[in-house]
């Protein structure tokens, strides 16, 4: 698996004219060679060949399983830039990871000042959109264990309860379940959920608030996401409608997914329901992002992207509502792209539901 | 506050010989302007001028008070990076702060090719090691917090807890004083302890075991981080020895702290003491890092660290002897550095103790 996996980023890396690479993303390098390090400020780098002749380059604090790939070690006290610099080529361009932090890359420069330095982060971010059959799997996995978390937390929540409080009782159920929450879980109430972004508080759950929840779980490296939208004991029927309106979006959207297709066509497509129905402007934000070992992987949903869907993505689809000062709604399935269609990975009921 | 932390940056920038820097860690642009956002993967920059021409780039989704530095606002359809390049000088060198991700670098080297772009987080992490009255108290509060969270943690560890166990109270704890933790907290029995960094897993405590508590909490946005060394019922006594040698070269350390002395000088003192005793191959890292509105920042007290201390400066000394397969023991204090020594800001009791 991973010497596939290895050979597909070589070979990208060749069609972009390059030959090698400073690869720094502990998850690519995961993905990559089935090595988990979290390095903190550490420097911590996988440099790959297309010839072949890739080389770890760890610090000594690390404790790293034996792997087929050879190793340099360095200290805290050593400079480890230099250690790489003196390992590369130094007169050929060098692929860069995109978020190799500056105080490396900017060292490196310096070793090397007539090299070319080129952002290839896309040659490993291309390779992990398409989840292979193990990761479709997991993805599979973690969904369905958010289906079942979302359906016990709705059963839980009552007039009374906090922000705060909901979402610690979605993180016991995570913890039951032997996962953990893949992005800091997002319960908002009332007015508060006009705010997409909104933090649990102190605020308290009444009789006819809307009630967003945003939630996902990391089970064995892969993660779910995914938000329904409830009401307290009572819908307001105006509210109701609205989010009937982009419960239709998110499911125009999905109708639409098949390899081809492109992720601008999806954002428009449920974009435009809204708009047609005149709260275009109170949607705010792209419908969806890419998702796997990450919650936001590389790639998303939106009017800037032109790119094309293939099959075996994962990604969010999530338009919403924003009301300021009123309510929100945002109703986000992932799905998996299948060679003619997709398959929705969450079945949580999503149409609007009266709880507490 | 924030006006006398900015003009002290642009003094260092001109020391430097720097007019221009871009910051992009958000905790030190928390500290130059009081405004906190978490930009997660999105582009978000202070744009420092040693003329005062300051300037903040912001995505139109991050919610910002008003303040008194020009805004520039972009679109997540927008190019941030280009939107930058526009109101920037391409004429004159640039500072780049430390982590400013690749992606970002990269797009603006090609805004402007002929710019030398020059690390310059040096100018802000150098002020934000000296911490003003008000950061000292904070650092105060942190520790205290943390010294009471620590015993209350000690009296209600026993055998047959396991390590996860033992970490949750600790963080329950946190919880309960209006607090998070400021690093994922280490506990670590027996041989586990013989890796410094070891998570905590199902492992059971057992009468005998070393238990290695590494904890610490963030309060008001400045952090503690201590680390004490117990036995579960009874304690070996050649382990108890270590402990006690451990100490000494805590103390030994912490003794010689004062506004002048060199940070690596504090390293060789402690280390000189555990080798001394034979275990110096066994203390595998540095012997402390700085710390305060991050659990680590710039600085570290390590043999390749020849800066002088300075009065306001906040750091740990975490001196251990790692046995594999044994035994690991660490014995971590924060100090502040005072006028002629250090308020050594734990208190909780560092000698060895039986517990359980």
């Amino acid at each position: 698996m991973y010497k596939t996996r290895l050979e597909h980023v070589c070979s990208r890396l060749t069609k972009m004219g390059l030959t090698q690479m400073i690869v720094s993303d502990p998850l690519s390098i995961r993905y990559l060679t089935g090595v988990w390090v979290d390095p903190y400020e550490r420097l911590y780098a996988l440099y790959l060949r297309t010839d072949g002749k890739h080389r770890f380059f760890l610090n000594n604090l690390f404790v790293v399983p034996d792997i087929d790939i050879p190793k340099t070690w360095f200290s805290d006290t050593d400079d480890g830039v230099a250690v790489i610099a003196g390992l590369v080529d130094g007169n050929v361009d060098m692929g860069i990871d995109k978020n190799w932090p500056a105080r490396f890359l900017l060292a490196l420069m310096e070793h090397h000042p007539n090299v070319r330095y080129v952002n290839a982060s896309s040659c490993i971010d291309g390779e992990r959109a398409i989840k292979d059959e193990y990761e479709r799997q997991k993805m599979r996995e973690a969904s369905l264990l958010n289906d079942v978390c979302i359906e016990k937390a709705a059963a839980h929540i009552k007039a009374g309860m906090t922000e705060l409080e909901c979402a610690d009782y979605i993180r016991s159920l995570y913890k039951e379940a032997g996962c953990i929450e893949s992005f800091s879980t997002i319960v908002s109430f009332g007015a508060n959920a006009a705010d997409p972004h909104h933090e649990p508080d102190d605020t308290v759950l009444k009789p006819g608030d809307g009630i967003v929840i945003d939630m996902g779980c990391e089970k064995e490296g892969y993660c779910s996401d995914m938000t329904r939208t409830f009401f307290c004991e009572t819908a307001d029927p105006d509210y109701a409608a609205i989010h009937d309106l982009v419960r239709s979006a998110n499911e125009k959207a999905e109708s639409l997914i098949r390899p081809g297709v492109r992720f601008c066509d999806l954002d428009k497509a449920a974009r435009d329901v809204i708009s047609e129905a005149g709260y275009g402007e109170y949607f705010t934000h792209r419908l969806g992002h890419s998702i796997g070992m990450q919650a936001h992987e590389a790639g998303d949903v939106s009017q800037g992207n032109p790119a094309e869907i293939q099959e075996g993505m994962t990604f969010s689809i999530e338009p919403g509502v924003y009301l300021p000062g009123k309510f929100g709604v945002r109703v986000e399935d992932l799905v998996l792209v299948t060679a003619d269609g997709c398959e929705v990975l969450n079945h949580a009921d999503k149409h609007w539901k009266v709880i507490g």
